[in-house]
């Protein structure tokens, strides 16, 4: 937050340049959201939350601000939880700058936190394959399923990361690589459709992806690809781990199969930075999320600690009531 | 085959311009094959019995242009088994441009054959899911896994097709979709990671991919991302099937383990069409094939019918004795 506006890196542009973009308008961070120059389900929480604070500030209605951030992208839940958050604040006549700023802090700490515990579920020396990107860049600082794979490194565990490249938006080689080069993290990047021969080659140790959404009931959203993986690894017997902090559950939400996919652009397929791929007359279809459900999940790597599908329905339960 | 020298529809090229390059020598017919401006296990095959063929008629080694040849590629079988029969036919003394031809002619007919035999397996109306490209550019016509589709439109089936794009080389989008287009069969195009939540939501019906190689076990390597689709199917009940002709089996070999997998450039994934996707500095794995066990397979189509495993290994078996 910064001169009532929020300055951000733009994800559109990276790896090739690292660029800053303003945005001083509900609308312009409604576009932002929308276009991925902010992504990632706890980063558009905060950059959601400090939104609405600054539309409060400067006097305009929180409820119009709300229904705006609100629609700008649907299946990550973390927004819905950090707009809730901020109109509670808002109800209680509390500063809303300092309330945002408390969302950002906490999302920080509870990543921090993600990467403390989730390192112990790494073996040394793990290969670990991951999708989509779910870093800092996805969450501030620290990153969700990135946080355990730094926290390992730092402490020298030597880890080593398959990413998968995530189409049709690149996340995985754009994203995640360029995290994974800054802090000297060793990764190779493969299509997304390599994931199954690595794993069946005995090539991955374990599989740590974020979230968007996870219901009552255990069943996580990711990026479009995750369900595959986490069918593939249980097939072969590895790990699969979803990293989340608690913003991005829905106590609302008894099962995944109530989470709302997200149907982008079909250019977003077709053509690749404006250059087409596919034939004229020819359709796409593109779904930005499916569903894993519990089942294929062996663990959930939280703030609290990393549990079975149990010991995550008691966190669940606990902090639901708390 | 014309003026002693092979002209092709370049497939590289494709959908974005129609052209076709001549090749006179056996290096650049090789280079045509490791360029994949001709691809697909069958067309290979083909292509490699004309190219010794014109080698011959230019009194050229067959035993060097064999070699070449051989080594352009290393996963498809077809290739090897082609060439074996054009040496059969020098050893025998017989014509090796009518032995070409033949050959050609025979891979057509097989793939008429498994497009008869396999759209009796396609219900009507029905979703199906392929991967890469088993058509007509794969096998000079007819294709093997598109024939049966081709055959049901052409039977007024309606059948509707999910084409996976298939990274890195996009041959779904590019060529499973062009060759759909020209033939007016509706299909949409997708992100390979996007199969599994198409087949968890009931949207496909039956999977049908070809194949470059099946062990006498029946395991087939395919491109990569088919062990993954294979796998994800039958965890939600959908056939599987893969569609060859008889010279993609490899009767030397006992199980799918021992097919070589071609590993190609790592630029084919870190850069597409020359621009970088990913930052400079990050590494690339790029295995083109994978291996799906045969208990994942729920059918074969074959020039001879559609069979199971048993089914088809009595029949492997009976044409390995004849």
């Amino acid at each position: 937050m910064k001169d009532g506006a929020l300055e951000l890196i733009d994800q559109r542009k990276l790896p090739g340049s690292v660029e800053f973009i303003k945005a001083s308008s509900i609308d312009e961070q409604v576009e932002c959201i929308r276009t991925l120059a902010v992504r990632g389900a706890p980063a558009i929480g905060a950059f959601g939350a400090c939104s609405l604070a600054q539309a409060v500030d400067r006097d305009e209605d929180p409820r119009i601000a709300y229904s705006k951030l609100l629609g700008s992208r649907p299946t990550a839940v973390d927004l819905r939880n950090c707009l809730d958050m901020m109109i509670e604040a808002v109800n209680k006549g509390e500063s809303v700058i300092d309330r945002a700023a408390k969302i950002c802090s906490d999302i920080i700490e509870k990543c921090r936190l993600i990467g403390e515990h989730g390192a112990r579920a790494i073996p040394d020396e793990a290969r670990i394959l991951t999708h989509c990107n779910a870093g800092a860049l996805a969450t501030l600082d620290w990153g969700t399923a990135l946080a355990p794979i730094r926290f390992k490194a730092r402490s020298g565990g030597d880890p080593f990361v398959w990413v998968s490249e995530t189409r049709p938006l690149l996340q995985g080689a754009r994203l995640t690589a360029w995290e994974l080069l800054q802090e000297g993290i060793g990764h190779r990047i493969m299509v997304d459709g390599a994931s199954g021969h690595l794993m069946r080659k005995g090539e991955v140790d374990i599989v740590i992806t974020g979230t968007d959404r996870v219901s009552m009931n255990g069943d996580a959203a990711n990026k479009i690809g995750t369900y595959e993986k986490a069918v593939i690894a249980k097939e072969n017997d590895i790990p699969f781990y979803i990293a989340l902090p608690s913003t991005t559950i829905d106590r609302s939400l008894p099962s995944g199969n109530g989470i709302p996919i997200e149907e982008r652009g079909a250019e977003e397929v077709l053509e690749l930075w404006g250059d087409n791929i596919a034939p004229a007359g020819s359709k796409a279809y593109n779904p930005a999320f499916d569903v894993t459900p519990a089942e294929y999940i062996t663990g959930y790597i939280t703030e609290y600690g990393v549990f079975d599908l149990d010991g995550f329905r008691k966190i669940v339960l606990k902090d639901h009531s708390s």
